[in-house]
């Protein structure tokens, strides 16, 4: 008799978006007049950068003709690639990342969701609260937890609450712990990590002989130079901390699909026998039996983000979208919302009104303003009462928004 | 403490293919002279069709401009590609499979080695010996065996010896098991099953409430109507089988990377308190959590597929291979070699000569040569004494390594 994973029965009903885009269909067919706005899902609205369009052209002219056909790939990257990243994204901001510790991949939510597979089944995992959903979901459906507490909490995570009082950043926690993700910029709030608070995370997570599982999907929105951008800008990072980049955000990528992990070689985790085994090792094994590189000409156009131009152009997207954020945050101020993050990244975390629930205010902001957005409590109990809204959207929108909002909500 | 996961050591060195790429860089190394030709890895080598390279061309430029940018699509696949593959690859051979019951992944590797997720640590899994080694590792690393044996066998997978005795299509074991990977036009063998063998699979699953998992990635180059193409073909698979298909040798995709799995509605696995879960339920769950869809470019690749120069083009390439195949069984036999598959499939499997072992005839051929193959130990116990050749290579490489192979071991 076939047996399911019965650990997938306890995650909670529906992915956080898919919920939303039910509402959403709901009220856009009882509203069909209704110029809905988007600003839920982090969803990118610029069209891809004309180098990077270039490259993917270029590159399916060349699998058409003889000598350019390419089949299988290596399965973590080609050289080109690796190469640019390895230059641009570290050596050119002082820090070496060797080309064999960077694994090319299709989505920092499918690295982010895979990497628990080489640990232990019995590694104690620590999260924070909100947070990416995924991170908790695959840990989930891999056992490491018990059923959902009326919280939506599962026994056996440890979760870290992300509040106003710390800056939406944690501190790590005192019980020793061998997994942690972090993300920061973080999704859904916006904070960044200072410099001295990774630094008291690497620390602790040497102490502990833990693992830190570094999510830098929003890196490029940074504008401050003194904040972190990578964990390894953080001496002991290496020891260790897995890093996890896009370029979905960065690059107007969400479509087309090519992220990537990096796994120093000195990065070890415990075998049962007490010897040490290099985690870049397991994963360029799962890698290669469960992967196949990503298609030739996204590999490509990736490697054109990396060009004069590419670069050029994807800052120009960059400022775009922050240039949004810095409205919605400005402009929600004013109106009497108290907010968070939009300074580092394309996510305003906003309290809600009046003490209504996330939900509550999603359906009003929908009902009222025929705005779309995230809430807080999709992301987890502590983000109860808030409410993200994304800067991803053209300029019209964004304004068109903020006005509909502060009239609806406003004074 | 971060404890790795221990199931990873059992898995033995390396997987096949890098040893062999290991074995011909020095050989390449020590005669730099030498002109090899490559027909050990699977891999196609003609260009994309000219339908294919269009469509990747023509979707670049969409996501360059406003009114055609896409960022992220639904993550089963859009309704262009689902209703095409509905309709072309089922409808149209008179099977009903309704697009909610396709997904669209990036791989039939990856399908293959991820599918073993949704279903209880407990199962019991049998394969086919020799079989394509993604089955086996996958359910390794997810600790379903102990550490392998002498033969590189891992107890607790129920091999199924495919031997000359039975065509290489073995029939279905006595004892009960809960999940079987059947792969037909089979690799390593290119044997396909008949619609009788295949009856007997399906009886034979319903009847223990076992989960077939059909990998029909060679589907193409199947050459009689009579042998089925789809294991839907067979009355009641519906309720008990998975299929897999790829784009990668039908289309020359390895490097564009699009494939699909088919889970039925109807089909459903137990749960601990005896209900019956839908595994599409189950596998959507997975594919939303751990997966982002298929870059747009690469899906309407895929769609131009079935567009009708799609569809001529890409047969005459299929046709192309085929000839191929015909060549190498028809030459290799007249050389005195004993050969089978490569009627229904690009791959010839060859007894080695003289008693050799599969590894030392690699080494042979690859001297004497220049020729590389497969050891058909590589892909299990009962492979040993066995050979594998692509038919993936140009029609001068195809004859060249013909009259190589019979001058140094014919007569």
């Amino acid at each position: 008799m076939a047996r399911i994973n019965a650990h997938y029965r306890k995650l909670q009903a529906g992915y956080l978006f898919p919920e939303i885009g039910r509402r959403v269909r709901a009220f856009a067919a009882a509203h069909p007049d209704a110029a809905i706005i988007r600003l839920g899902i982090g969803d990118v609205t610029e069209p891809l950068a004309p180098a990077v369009v270039a490259a993917l052209e270029q590159a399916a002219r060349e699998l058409g003709t003889r000598q350019g056909f390419r089949g299988y790939g290596p399965e973590q990257g080609y050289d080109f690639l690796l190469e640019a990243i390895a230059l641009h994204d570290y050596r050119a901001r002082g820090l070496e990342v060797d080309t064999s510790e960077i694994f090319v991949s299709d989505g920092s939510k499918q690295d982010s969701g895979n990497i628990q597979e080489i640990f232990g089944q019995e590694c104690r995992v620590a999260v924070t609260d909100p947070v990416y959903p995924v991170y908790v979901d695959s840990n989930v459906m891999a056992g490491r937890t018990g059923p959902a507490d009326a919280d939506g909490r599962y026994p056996g995570l440890l979760y870290l609450p992300a509040t106003e009082a710390n800056q939406f950043t944690p501190d790590p926690p005192a019980e020793g712990v061998d997994l942690a993700y972090l993300c920061s910029p973080g999704n859904p709030t916006g904070a960044v990590m200072t410099r001295e608070k990774l630094a008291r995370w690497v620390a602790w997570a040497r102490r502990h002989d833990a693992v830190l599982i570094f999510d830098a999907a929003y890196d490029a929105f940074i504008q401050d130079p003194e904040l972190p951008r990578s964990i390894y800008e953080i001496p002991g990072a290496r020891e260790c901390a897995i890093e996890m980049r896009s370029f979905s955000k960065r690059a107007g990528f969400t479509g087309v699909r090519c992220a990537y992990t990096v796994i120093p070689a000195e990065l070890t985790g415990a075998a049962p026998d007490g010897s040490r085994v290099a985690l870049r090792e397991l994963w360029s094994r799962r890698h290669t039996t469960k992967f196949n590189g990503v298609p030739y000409p996204v590999q490509r156009a990736a490697a054109a983000v990396y060009s004069p131009e590419g670069r050029k152009q994807t800052a120009e997207q960059v400022a775009f979208y922050m240039e949004n954020a810095h409205r919605l945050r400005a402009g929600l101020a004013a109106a009497g919302f108290t907010v968070f993050g939009g300074e580092h990244a394309p996510y305003i975390w906003m309290r809600t009104p009046g003490e209504l629930s996330s939900w509550d205010f999603f359906d009003r902001l929908l009902e009222r303003a025929h705005v779309v957005g995230t809430p807080g409590a999709g992301f987890g109990a502590c983000g109860e009462g808030y409410f993200r809204l994304s800067a991803f959207n053209s300029r019209a929108n964004v304004d068109e928004a903020l006005a509909r909002v502060t009239r609806a909500f406003g004074g």
